[in-house]
């Protein structure tokens, strides 16, 4: 796990954090501080322009709220609410399991499931600040969700899963997606590979898993045809059918990594059609070590997603403010992803 | 789904259910409505031998106390708690899922994981309480743990899944195992099967899915030597070792079925590993539908556990007191299985 501050200039005004009150951002926006008050904890109306203003202030001067204090004040409703896609998806099941394990028996885990809506999130976010949570940890799907329901208020501690809510005042953790590509990539190589294919989701998504095969292939001086780079839709049916894809181009690859285990499943089914033999015609390697992944045959080398230590690492996050061990600007926890290999490779 | 209740006797009590008032258990325990408000609430200490009395009544009567009148009286924290093994198990997560989906927006979920120990089990069960939940949902793995955690306070609903708590306050939601055992046997014997083994549990688990296997077979006339009758130990592994120790019997089976997937899993290898084809040379079929009985191949012919509507039923039972639409004596609702035929079978 590494702590890490978003830029040079961030760290160097963090001297001056923990000591932005309430009063400086008054000042600083021009209001008085019951307006301002009326602004972080949304219980009061305040005009749009004045409410951007004072928001304004709040990130320029990273004010930042004592929630030891606010606990002490208004009582607790000792629940941190987590916001996720769905929590029968394994990696939201085992990141809900990290974050419950982190806050112990001091904070209830309060699971909100939004199927990817960013409508829903939004509501979600709005009754969890309603109803007095002590803090949030929010996974948002696409960016743009994520600005809608990036907290107007700041009265307790929200954490972001991935890098879709920027903001100074919501501390991030993010997994080393694109450093696990290239280490998958570089494993197949090292193997023997030199025509790497990569079948990767949707054109918008995923970018970062993309990138680590490209630098990888890149640093080992190999050049791979466009056609060696196909596009699915995360599912098996859309591996299978772009594991065919490949597999008729003129020279065909001699290994495929796949941007989720899924669709690494979906190319083994075709791998199995063609009469393919793995490792030794094709190697394989997925991304996310889903259950199944272990269970096929054979067995899936795949990249395990730091699941369970995301949810630990934001529990963690939230229990610092909320304990008083930090009190300043945003953190960010990057959190490395694990090669397991197995048999496809 | 069927709500039954329990016994005759039980239906017979009905009436006199609503009307059973706190001075009735006053009277019948001998004692002040104070010190029983006491009892119930859990908020002052009270003699051990008086707080059994008083239970005992509680139990006789069928006293159960107005929960919406409750709500209004000392508010609500909106959350329900749900206590499982653990989240990361596909089956809990997904009865997770249906719990909230019932609750909707008008309750949060509050997830615990106890690991299987009764210790945990205790715990949470009193912090659920101690912090002012209004419903408490219980998946207790073993009789024993479930015993301690029967809750001795009668202020919130309390929903039992699975047929561990055994008490007159609690309602339970329960999965009709057996019967599902009985169809995966009878579908075995239509296309053919004569000699049907069985790989289950541990001797004292999962006695409903063994019941129903022999029932089946005692209806179809089919008797079996007891050397097909094996137990695993639910893994991949166990699943395997049993199916190798069935395969070399003098009359080997011409099916098999697995008291839960991972076993049938482990089956599929020893399968493979004796070049038998499935389903020609050997039936299979297994028990829950995880994920990866769809992804293994040839793919598995399973039971689906009914986990959301698990989740779901406990959720409305919780709903329809909190919201005054039933205040009597324990409902038991039971859901079928579905029997999800594939390509092992």
């Amino acid at each position: 796990m590494t702590d890490t501050s978003a830029s040079a200039g961030e760290a160097a005004v963090r001297a001056t954090i923990a000591r932005a009150t309430i009063a400086d951002v008054a000042r600083a926006s021009g209001v008085s501080t019951t307006t301002v008050s009326h602004v972080l904890t949304g219980k009061r109306p305040v005009a749009a322009a004045t409410r951007d203003r004072v928001q304004a202030a709040v990130v320029e001067l990273h004010y930042r709220p004592n929630h030891v204090a606010r606990n002490l004040r208004v009582g607790s409703s000792q629940m941190i609410a987590v916001v996720v896609p769905d929590i029968t998806n394994p990696f939201y099941a085992q990141l809900t399991r990290g974050l419950a394990d982190a806050l112990g028996s001091d904070y209830g885990t309060w699971v909100c499931n939004t199927d990817g809506s960013a409508g829903r999130e939004r509501q979600y976010v709005s009754d969890v600040l309603a109803r007095g949570a002590d803090g949030l940890v929010v996974a948002s799907v696409e960016r743009d969700s994520a600005r809608a329901s990036a907290p107007t208020r700041f009265d307790i501690p929200v954490v972001c899963l991935g890098e879709s809510i920027d903001h100074p005042l919501v501390d991030r953790v993010i997994a080393a997606d694109s450093e696990a590509s290239r280490s998958a990539v570089e494993h197949l190589v090292a193997r023997g590979a030199r025509r790497v294919a990569m079948i990767s989701g949707p054109v918008t998504h995923g970018q970062s898993r993309v990138a680590g095969y490209h630098e990888a292939l890149d640093e080992a001086g190999l050049r791979v045809s466009r056609q060696l780079n196909v596009h699915g839709d995360w599912t098996r049916a859309g591996g299978r059918g772009a594991m065919h894809r490949l597999m008729r181009t003129p020279h065909p690859p001699d290994a495929v990594f796949c941007a989720n285990d899924l669709m690494a499943i979906g190319a083994l089914d075709a791998a199995r059609e063609l009469d393919l033999r793995l490792p030794e015609d094709v190697r394989l390697v997925g991304f996310d070590d889903i259950e199944a992944a272990s269970l096929v045959s054979p067995a899936l080398t795949t990249i395990a997603n730091p699941a369970y230590e995301t949810g630990w690492s934001a529990g963690k996050l939230v229990l610092d403010r909320l304990q008083g061990r930090h009190s300043g600007s945003r953190r960010t926890v990057v959190l490395p992803c694990r090669l397991i290999v197995r048999e496809t490779s």
